[in-house]
This record gives structure tokens, sequence and C-alpha cells, in this order.
């Protein structure tokens, strides 16, 4: 990490911004992977090794962001504006946050069983977040193609896939489950999914706002 | 609405904000009409049909706001601070989202009976929302006078007496409600239609300013 | 206060926002100081007595605020950026409220006795704001030292500690008690008081922003 940091100092402004903002949306994108992992073992002591590994992911997205909020305070030429930076950076840290405060509440909750529509909630989060990472890699050329539309299309979607299937997950649970304590804690957990799945498409806004104001 | 875009096209950019300023709280004040008026209804089938309407409505606001954002994007005089609108847009269609979401609870969760609370905060909400509507038709004059002031002093009015109902209704809820599900079920839609109330200060808040700086 | 508001006129603008963000931080602190005698009461009208202070505190607060945005609104020169002072003023007066919501709970909801792990949150908090008290009288100095690097260090703790009281509470009101009602109402006292040292976060990275800008 110290000659990954030298590296960085010898690169270009702009350059850094972009390799700053990839690091970030594939650290998120790598702890969804281990979130769809986690919903489908069993096995405590895997879920909980499983849940170490994205807290870790978590404290490496926290150094991304303040070097790039660091960067901002003290760079003074930016490739694009420097609040939409500063938006994207905070909602790609958001992203990954819901994910590592949902994996902690699995174990800590001490939830048996991921409900199959958190299972899907989580596989939407995913795909979502990988198209994300396709739009971060896009900010390098900076001019909107259909390829580019085609993905905000996509954001845009599963976050509404994410909404119809957090709404009828919730009203099951209301439904269905007759532990009250129960309800509340996969309620909490899927609010925070569902909350994951929106900032993806904020992060998706602010990265069209981008290229159309540059193209 | 393809002859409207014509026309809106040919329109100094300007009087374009305006106009579609009016139309976001013109849109978002409909949709809490149709709630008044949902919450009075005990029929399934007509209280389907009006949730479904404000959904449309939700559906045309988000255009509106789309509209609002390009435009900002694209546009570089606008008539007060790019961020003002931005923030003003945002509110009014918080308002409208969670208006949506709380007549969609209505529904999804089986509510049987809106509780007499939960009449008089929608109440409130509406009656704020209309005082907004005022407020946004004075952008065109952008100066502030007495009757802005009373304006503006009966949205925070609302704010307060919103909160106060919300929450008696929810100490309330806790003595006098012994199912918890219910509880859970009703205590959300009062949060959400509380957040709308807030969120129509922010509103009063962000027009407040644009008119001191441009006094 | 006529004579106060007379004298601070008198004063250069700079003054005048240092002058106003310490008596911002320094009333959050006040009433972060009565939430800690009232975590500890049990008389029922002692509390009343505590939680009404609180409520004039935070209006005295919503004042603070509304003179910092009519300055920020009405001023060209500021000290440092406008958007620094907006964010840091909305995290302060953020503190104050969720202070002001918590306390407020203890008598709405008629809770008996403030859990253990509520009393060392509420401990926590107030020792952050004491640290932000710090960090904002630096502000006047403007260079970054290392005492104000162990102040923001200090906060950082102080928001990774109230999050891991806040979750094991949770996780404990979760398997100990019985009665859902209870647990829905605690729960929310704790998402309160947890959100407000996250607030003291924000506030300390905004002041640390400033900082690095500014050296």
């Amino acid at each position: 990490m110290k000659l990954d940091h030298f590296i960085q100092k010898l690169l270009p402004r702009d350059t850094r911004f972009f390799t700053l903002l990839e690091d970030s949306v594939q650290n998120t994108l790598h702890a969804a992977e281990i979130l769809k992992d986690l919903s489908s073992r069993k096995n405590e002591k895997e879920r909980a090794r499983l849940v170490d590994q994205i807290k870790d992911l978590e404290h490496r997205g926290d150094e991304i962001t303040h070097t790039i909020f660091s960067e901002l305070n003290g760079t003074f030429v930016t490739p694009f504006d420097r609040e939409d930076i500063h938006h994207l950076t905070s909602a790609l840290d958001d992203i990954l946050d819901h994910i590592d405060g949902s994996a902690g509440r699995f174990t800590l909750y001490k939830i048996k069983k991921c409900p199959r529509q958190m299972v899907e909630l989580i596989e939407v989060l995913y795909n979502s977040i990988a198209e994300l990472k396709k739009a971060v890699a896009m900010l390098r050329h900076m001019h909107e193609n259909e390829e580019m539309k085609q993905l905000f299309l996509k954001v845009h979607q599963y976050e509404n896939d994410g909404d119809t299937i957090f709404e009828q997950a919730i009203a099951d649970l209301f439904e269905k489950e007759k532990n009250p304590i129960q309800v509340i804690k996969l309620k909490e957990i899927y609010v925070g999914l569902e909350t994951a799945t929106d900032k993806c498409e904020d992060a998706a806004n602010v990265i069209e706002g981008i290229l159309i104001k540059n193209a």
C-alpha cells in the first residue's frame, strides 16, 4: 500500500481521481459478492468469517473515501465538478456501509436463515453495483453513448425491482411472521438493503449528470 | 405533452424553470388532495383506484424532476442559484415520494381504517403544500413582501402542528394498540407523513433563502 | 439579547461567524449535559422539568441556526467556504434536534428507567460534543496542529464507541426484552442517540476539511 501511494503521487491528478473511484466501486462490488455468498450460508462459523471479510472491505472503503476527500480539499483542478466527485464518492461509500450493516445484523441478530426475498434483493443489489462499476470505468472517456444509456436504464430498473421485492417482502413479513421481534429484525435488514439499491441509483444519477455537463 | 414540450422549448429559459417548478408543486398538491380523499374511504376498490392515481402523479413528478435536472445540467444561466433550484426540486419530489409511499402502504399493509390523528396529519400536510404552491408562484416576482412572510410562518406552523400530532399519535399507538405488528405498520405510515411535512419546511426554507439573496 | 445583537452588528463579519458557531456548539453541549442528568433521574416531575429545559435550548439553537443562515445569505465575504459553514451549522443543529427528540421520548413513551447501555451512549455523545466545542474554538486560528489532530481522532473514536454500544444494545434488546412495544420504543431512542454521534463525526469532518483547505 505504501508503494501504491507513491505511484499514485506520480500520476497526473485527473488519473488519480479515476483510479480512486474505480477502486471504490470495485471494493463495494467485492463486498456485495461476499454478501451474496453469506445469504446462502447456514454454518455460523462460515457466516462470521464472511461478515468479518465485509467489515475489512468497509474499512478499506473508508480509507479510499478519505483519500478522495483529502485530494478534493487539496487539489485545485479536478476532472469534473468537485461536488459531483464528493457526491459520487459518498454514494459509493453509503452503499458499502449498508452492505456492511446488513451483513453484521445477520450474525448480531442471530438470523438463522435468510428469507428468499432477501436473497433476491441482494442479487438485485449486486447486479446494480456491477453496472455502476462499468459506468465509473466510462468516466475516463467522458462521452455519453448508447452503451452508457443502456447501463443507466439497467440501474434504474434494478432500483425499481428492488422496490417491488422490498415492498412485497415487508407486506409478507407482516402477514406471515407471527413473532413481532423477528419482524422488526428482518424489516431492519430489508430497509438497509433497499437503501443500498437507492444509493446505487443516486450514484448513477451523479455519473449521468457529469456526462451531460461534459458532453 | 409533445406540444407542451415544443412550446416550452420556445420560452426563454428563466420562464421555463418557473413553469417547471410550478408544475411540480401543483402535481404534488394534487397527490395530497387524493391522499386526503383516500384517508376517508373504506371501500377497498375505491382505495386501490386512488392509490393508483397517486402512483401516476408520482411518475409524472419524476418526469418533471428529471426535466429540471437536465435543464440545470445543460443551462448556463439560471434565474437563481443552481443549487437552490436543485434543492427545491428535490424537496418537492421528496414530498410526493412520501405521499405515494404512504398511500401505497394503506393498501399493501391492509389498513382497514385510517386513524383520526392520521387524517389530521394528512390535512396539515395538504395545507402546507397549498402554501408552498403560493410561495413557488411568487418566485417569478422575486421580492420579499408581507404576504410572503405570512406564508412562510404558516408553513413553519404546519410543520410544528405536524410534529405535535405525530408525537402524540405515536405515544397513543404505543399505549392503545395491543397488536405490535399493527403498531409497526401504522408507525411507518406516520413517519412517512411527518417526513413529508418536514420536507415542506425544507422547500420553504430554500425559497426564503432565494428571496433574501435576490432582495 | 437585544444588546448582544447590537454588539454583534459592530463586530467584523468574520468574528461574528465564529461567535455564532461557538454559541451553537455551546448550546448543544449544554443540552447534552442536561440529557446526561435526565438519564439518571427517576422522579417524573424532575424528568419533565429537564425535558422542558432541553426543549428551550432547542428553540435557542433554532434561532442561532437561523441567524447563521441569514448572515450567510446576506454576506458576500465569509471566513471560509459558504457551504462548509452551512454544513457545519446543520450538523450542530441536527445533533441538538436528536438530543431534544430523545429526551422528549423519555417522558412521551413513559420510559421508567434508562437502560445502562443508553446511559453509556449518552456519555459518549456528551464527550464527543465536548471535543467538537474545542474544535470549533480552534477555527479562529485556522491552522492544523497536533492538538487538533488528536481531537479529531477522539471524535472518530467516540463515533466507533457509540456504534459498538448501539449495536450490542439493540441485539440485547431483541434477546432480553419480551415486550415488543418496549423494544420499538427503546430502539427508536437508541437510533436517535446513535444518529447524534454520527452527526458529531460529520461536524468534525467539515471542520477538518476547512482546516486542510486553509492550511
